[in-house]
């Protein structure tokens, strides 16, 4: 393939020089090179296919950099990223060293701000428009583009709620309409804009766009919306305008004659301007329009035949682990609910979905309604289990303490991608919720060793009457084989896998066989400790009197993690004894494969076997052995 | 004062007992029982005068506590508490020992749900309504009341939109819009209720909700909603009609003749129900309708007179110390912004806003917006100051992560009410921030030990170019002189008060003063460490080199805390010397006046002699002084 119009286009002001009639062209090779790069690097497809003929008329209407555009979640970037400078460095897309999956500021000046986790794109502008305002900056314009999924997040609504009130600010909200989260869209909202995009209206406001803005001076426009209004004939859209926005749309997004003019004709207005436009996802590669969820990040595949189902079944993930479990429980115990903030597919709860419609909850983006949701389920006596990613617990952190753990509600809180994440990087780290989860009270924190640990601690933390999370990590384990059983073992209690001597190593989750493995050549003990709360204090004791040294095991941010829960408990007792913590340390780690980046933070056997040599050299340890992986 | 019918009610049962017509008398009763107890105990008045006749009318009409009612945030609920049992315990209302000033399940059967943070009773009165669905409990009914300010947070929103589209529910509204909450109400969604009831719609509305709903059976209110809906007639309720919701209102909510009738057929009607409820803070006290924030939560006070300007001037609260901090800074630099999520009068930030108003934003109930809104200014080079509590930051918690700490902008964060916060209790704790802040990469947190100790830190704070937080308590401090200056001092560096021999006592924040007490006696060592993060190593390192044990002290959980800090550096270095953490313990503290509290933790003087001697029994302490407060 070759792209010879866009290969021209090294920054934005490149394409600036190109007249209206040759952006189809630059679309077109777009859309073509984001499909084959995208199909050698793995990434994300439909939400850039989507997005191309947007991306090229905002870059080209607006003076960017100097303009702020802030890409929601930031998937549907590449194209940005493309006609921005990074044409070539999409080769590294998402691996170690190259660029970021979503826009990040320290890798382009137009990457006005980072995103990733949803919902934070209005909030930003905003920011950022009344900085411009109180700078004397007026011409400025700061353009938050946001997915209809990620409009149902609270904290969009408390932008556009603060917005509407604030003066003198240039804020562009295009709402990009394309009827997919990574789960289906739910919620009121959602099927408001079905509606807005309906029949009649549709066609209408689509012509509207076109004719009507680019001739009518602002004070004109002006009129129509304040006669409209008061004839309750612009009710569709009261919504936004009730908001304090001047809604303008829908208009097809993958149409460059309708986005330019309208475009064009916003940038004059400034003020309040929300344009709703609508695309789709996958756009202009069939097989992703036909399956934009499979489409939605796929690893690395042919475009020519499309994705196929891999032949040798991949050794089971955590999160089909927890899927499979879930199904299992709720077979057995009818007080079972199954919570998800839109997240079904990367949950792992499809098949929960499937079978048991009644009691599946996908509450949408929106992680605080879905902690504290979970809270009420627990008052009438049913049983929720919260599946959500550990990162995105963060948005759900007060209701945890206040609605949750505060009253010892019984919830489950099922902590998918706990540890480093891979691909997706800094942004979507689940390294914290040790540490902050840990300080609350009631809390119960069990760390699984492998797969069928999980679900064991899964049915141990879901037959507990309070508040409990078990953590796992992203992708597969070790291997273990997963009994079909729902048994449980004691709360607060874990296991000593292998006894060797002056050295133990107390193990919190999945780097355990790891540690199993550099015990081999240290002959060190190896404890599963199971739970970091409550802490298992007789087997602290225990490893205490016979070894020399311990050496605490996690994948999380050592600052406050689970081996500062045992340096507390041995402070509290008076007890002196060499204690190595290992763990992530205190910094943001970038994307990049998950055991590369685990072995670079030492965390592999071979790292573990070095750290506690490096430590201890005056531990006279047996032979080295080969450490395998 | 007697009370002859409110004192024959001791349940909702003997209330439903009543004619209609001897409501009235209730009514009013109960408004002059509140003021005289609220004048007796202090807690909230305003808010409470204001809910009275709702109260009587949801009581009497809906068969509690089998329906559940969630009074949202919580402060409106003594008419509540007095009507279900509770009357004579409010002479201890917010008093050790006593009944909390929120609803909470542990003390009623009648408090569905515990509340005190904003905005989370739609999403736990959806959880409660899917699961009484689910068991086949169809009459139960589930009744939010949330005040207009609630309404602009997120987590309000994202239940509503939730709520939209689950079938089968059972779920009332109750929007009790008294045009304030605690600071004047803020916010695009503020202006549209005020139009909602505005002028001819809310005469028309009002009569509707008597007449119309009285007599129209559900199906015909239906088709009048939907051929309302069509022609565009209804569009003032057309935002939480789109959402799904059935609006009505605005009624008079101190009007019993109007409340009645109107839940009457709500009950009747089910499924999703929104009302629109206008009250009058301070409704039947002439001093409290006048000035509603001077009485929305005062002390003790003569009713006869009113609240008194007090005249020997009290001590300088830590808010007032940032308050003045926060104008001088704004004076001396341009680039300072402040930022408030509906906290002006709490936060201490009513002079900047009078002096500074281009400057100043409240974004309303908002915490999530807050945070990355001023990640947002901080992109522009202006330098936001974030004022919020400790315990409200729990809801910015993956704001302050995800856009501020991990693109490292400069955000300073002013934790107002970090640790315990007395008469409020346990959901105000702000026992968690050091252990939540700590584990993130970048922030910088310091710990001030007295007023002019925290207008140093700010200042220092505010200079460092990254994300910082500096926390203080609620209340007064010492009494310590307040430079005028804005002198700061080095990042992560602490100074030594005290010097003694064998235990040095490490202080992060303003229990320092106690220690330098209870270093006295024991003729300890004390070091003012003025930041948590980052730890002075250096000064960890020459007083363990100089002593025999360590002692770190700090007002928040011990768990992950401060003194966690310190445990993590010396096992890192491995130093062997012995630590007594003192601070809170892992459990839920309960209302309390602040200083009886702190020294039921022992983080008094006396409480802390009482735990270095009982923890090092062999040392050799110095006679007895006696230690005085």
């Amino acid at each position: 393939m070759t792209y010879p119009v866009l290969e021209q286009i090294n920054s934005p002001a490149d394409l600036r020089t190109l007249e209206p009639r040759a952006l189809t062209q630059v679309a077109d090779q777009l859309r073509a090179f984001i499909l084959q790069s995208v199909a050698k690097t793995g990434g994300h497809l439909s939400s850039n296919l989507g997005t191309v003929e947007l991306t090229v008329a905002l870059h080209y209407v607006f003076n960017t950099p100097d303009d702020r555009i802030v890409w929601d979640v930031g998937h549907q970037s590449y194209p940005h990223k493309i006609l921005t400078g990074r044409r070539e460095a999409m080769a590294q897309l998402r691996h170690f060293g190259g660029i970021s999956g979503f826009p990040k500021r320290s890798e382009s000046a137009y990457d006005a701000f980072g995103t990733a986790h949803s919902s934070t794109s209005i909030s930003a502008v905003l920011g950022m428009a009344v900085a411009s305002r109180n700078l004397g900056k007026s011409g400025r314009q700061h353009i938050a583009v946001i997915g209809d999924g990620a409009m149902t997040a609270g904290m969009a609504f408390e932008a556009l709620n603060n917005a509407g009130v604030t003066p003198g600010v240039n804020v562009l909200v295009i709402l990009n309409d394309n009827d997919m989260s990574i789960s289906p869209p739910v919620g009121a909202l959602n099927h408001y804009f079905a509606r807005l995009m309906s029949g009649r209206f549709y066609a209408a406001a689509k012509n509207m766009g076109r004719a009507v803005l680019q001739h009518m001076p602002p004070v004109l426009e002006l009129a129509r919306r304040v006669e409209g209004h008061a004839k309750g004939l612009v009710s569709p859209a009261t919504l936004f305008e009730e908001l304090g926005f001047n809604y303008v749309g829908p208009i097809d997004g993958h149409d460059l004659d309708a986005l330019l003019p309208t475009l064009q004709n916003l940038r004059q207005l400034g003020g309040l301007q929300f344009l709703h436009v609508v695309t789709k996802k996958g756009q202009g590669y069939k097989l992703a329009e036909a399956d934009p969820v499979l489409y939605h990040g796929p690893g690395k595949f042919d475009p020519s035949v499309g994705i196929q189902k891999s032949k040798a079944p991949a050794r089971q993930t955590f999160t089909q682990v927890f899927g499979r479990w879930l199904c299992d429980m709720a077979r057995q115990d009818d007080r079972l609910v199954g919570i998800t903030p839109a997240m079904r597919e990367g949950s792992g709860m499809v098949e929960f979905h499937r079978e048991f419609p009644e009691r599946y909850f996908d509450v949408g983006i929106a992680e605080q309604h879905a902690v504290t949701f979970a809270g009420g389920v627990a008052c009438e006596g049913l049983k929720p289990v919260v599946a959500i990613y550990s990162t995105f617990l963060q948005r759900g952190y007060d209701q945890l303490i206040h609605d949750v753990a505060l009253q010892d509600l019984d919830v489950t809180f099922a902590l998918d991608r706990a540890g480093l994440v891979g691909a997706d990087g800094a942004t979507h780290a689940g390294n914290y919720d040790i540490a902050f989860l840990r300080c609350i009270p009631n809390m119960v924190i069990a760390t699984p060793s492998d797969e069928n640990e999980t679900r064991l601690l899964l049915s141990t933390c879901y037959h507990y009457n309070g508040p409990a999370s078990v953590r796992y990590p992203r992708g597969a384990g070790c291997g273990a084989e997963v009994s079909s059983a729902l048994d449980t073992v004691e709360i607060g209690k874990g296991r000593l896998l292998r006894q060797g001597r002056r050295i133990a190593i107390l193990g919190f989750g999945t780097l355990v066989p790891a540690a199993l493995q550099a015990a081999e050549s240290l002959d060190a003990s190896v404890a599963d400790m199971r739970f970091v709360k409550p802490l298992d204090h007789a087997l602290v004791d225990e490893l205490v009197a016979s070894h020399d040294a311990l050496v605490t095991l996690e994948e999380g941010a050592i600052m406050g993690g689970a081996g500062s829960a045992v340096l507390e408990y041995l402070s509290a007792k008076g007890v002196q004894v060499p204690v190595l913590q290992l763990g992530l340390p205190d910094e943001f780690i970038d994307h990049g494969d998950q055991a590369l980046l685990l072995k670079m933070q030492g965390l592999d056997a071979d790292g573990i076997v070095h750290a506690i040599r490096q430590r201890f050299p005056e531990f006279d340890f047996v032979q080295d052995k080969l450490v395998s992986r």
